[in-house]
C-alpha cells in the first residue's frame, strides 16, 4: 500500500465514524434532557478517564490507552446499535453482533491499524487489564451520574430497580474501589429521593 | 482539601462539562446534517489524533498529551460561545471571553488539577509546541472534512471562498505537510465540484 492509499484508509475510517453520533443511547443529556448519542459519550469518558485516573486501584495505569479504549469503545454500535444495559434478548447475540461490526469497521483501517485499534476494543471488552477495568468503570459509572442528574428518568422509564443498578455497576470497584464507594452513596441518596425504586 | 473533597470537586467539573453537548457548531454531521455539537466534535478529534497521529511532521509526539488537548480545547465554549472560524467582529474579544471561562471552568477543579488542565489548553492555544501544533491541525482538519461530505452547505451558507478556507487552514502545515497536502487537493475538488466557490 502506498502513502496516498493508506491516508486514503485512514480517512475512511474517520469518515465512517462520523455516524456515532447518530447512536442514541439511553441517558439523557443534563441540561436539555434529549437522548445522549455515543460520541459524545466517549468524550464524556475520555474526560472522566483524565479527571479520575488517579482513583485507579491499579496506580499509574498507562492512561494513553485509557483514552484510545473509550475513544474506541462504541464504534462497533454503528452496526450493532446501542444495547441498552438492562435489556436481557438485546444482550444475548449482542457479542456477535459486535464483533462483526468490528470486523468490518476497524477493517477500514490499513492493516496494522485495524489489528492495533481491534485488540485495544477487545481488551477494552475483556476486562482483564488494569486499563480495561478502568474504562469500564468510567464507562459504568457515567450513565449513572446522568441519571442522578436527571431525577432518575431513565430508571423511572423502565423501572429499574436500586438491585439492579448495583448488580450491574458494582464491577466498577474492580478498576476502583473508591469511585464504586462513592457512586453507592449517590445511588442511596437516589433511593431516598425517591429518583430510585429499593 | 480531604479526599473527598477533593473528588467532589473532580465530578462537579465532570458535571458542569456536560454543557458541552449544548454548544452547537456551524459544522454540519455528516448523516442527518444537523449541527454538530462540541462534545461531538472534541471525540471525532481524538479519533482523528490516534488514526493520524504518525502523519505529524515531528516524529514521536506526545498523544497523551495531545489527547488531553482536543479532549480540554473547547471546554471554554460553555461560556463563551463558539465563535465561528470566519467571524471577525466574534474573533475580537474571544480571547479574553474564554480565558475567563477558563478561569471559571478549570477552577472547579481540585488547585492542582485546575494549574494542569489549565496549561495544557493554554499550550492548544498557544500552538508552540509539536503536540499544540498537531491538535490544532486535527481541529482545523475535521470542519473542513464535514464541509466536504455536506457539499460544502457551510461554506455556501456564509459564502466562504476558497482563498478564505486557504487563509484560515493552512497552519494545518505547521502539524502535518502531509495533511494540509491532502486537504488542499481536497478542496480544489470541492472547487470543482462547486461546493467552494473559488
Ligand atoms: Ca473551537
Amino acid at each position: 500500500m502506498d502513502a496516498a492509499e493508506r491516508l486514503a484508509r485512514q480517512l475512511r475510517f474517520i469518515i465512517e465514524a462520523d455516524k456515532l453520533k447518530e447512536v442514541f443511547r439511553q441517558s439523557l443529556c443534563s441540561q436539555s434532557r434529549r437522548q445522549e448519542n455515543d460520541a459524545e459519550h466517549s468524550w464524556h469518558l475520555a474526560l472522566l478517564v483524565i479527571t479520575l485516573a488517579e482513583h485507579s486501584n491499579v496506580p499509574d495505569i498507562d492512561v494513553a490507552r485509557v483514552l484510545k479504549m473509550v475513544i474506541l469503545h462504541d464504534l462497533v454500535e454503528i452496526d450493532a446499535g446501542d444495547t441498552f444495559a438492562y435489556d436481557a434478548a438485546g444482550a444475548a447475540d449482542q457479542k456477535e453482533r459486535e464483533a462483526r461490526a468490528a470486523d468490518r469497521i476497524f477493517g477500514l483501517l490499513p492493516d496494522d491499524q485495524a489489528v492495533e485499534f481491534r485488540a485495544i476494543w477487545e481488551e477494552f471488552e475483556t476486562r482483564e487489564t488494569p486499563e480495561a477495568k478502568f474504562a469500564s468503570a468510567v464507562d459504568r459509572l457515567q450513565p449513572m451520574l446522568l441519571n442522578i442528574l436527571t431525577d432518575g428518568t431513565s430508571w423511572k422509564k423502565y423501572g429499574i430497580t436500586h438491585d439492579r443498578v448495583v448488580a450491574r455497576n458494582r464491577t466498577i470497584e474492580e478498576g476502583s474501589e473508591k469511585l464504586w464507594r462513592c457512586m453507592s452513596a449517590l445511588l442511596d441518596e437516589a433511593v431516598a429521593k425517591g429518583d430510585l425504586k429499593k
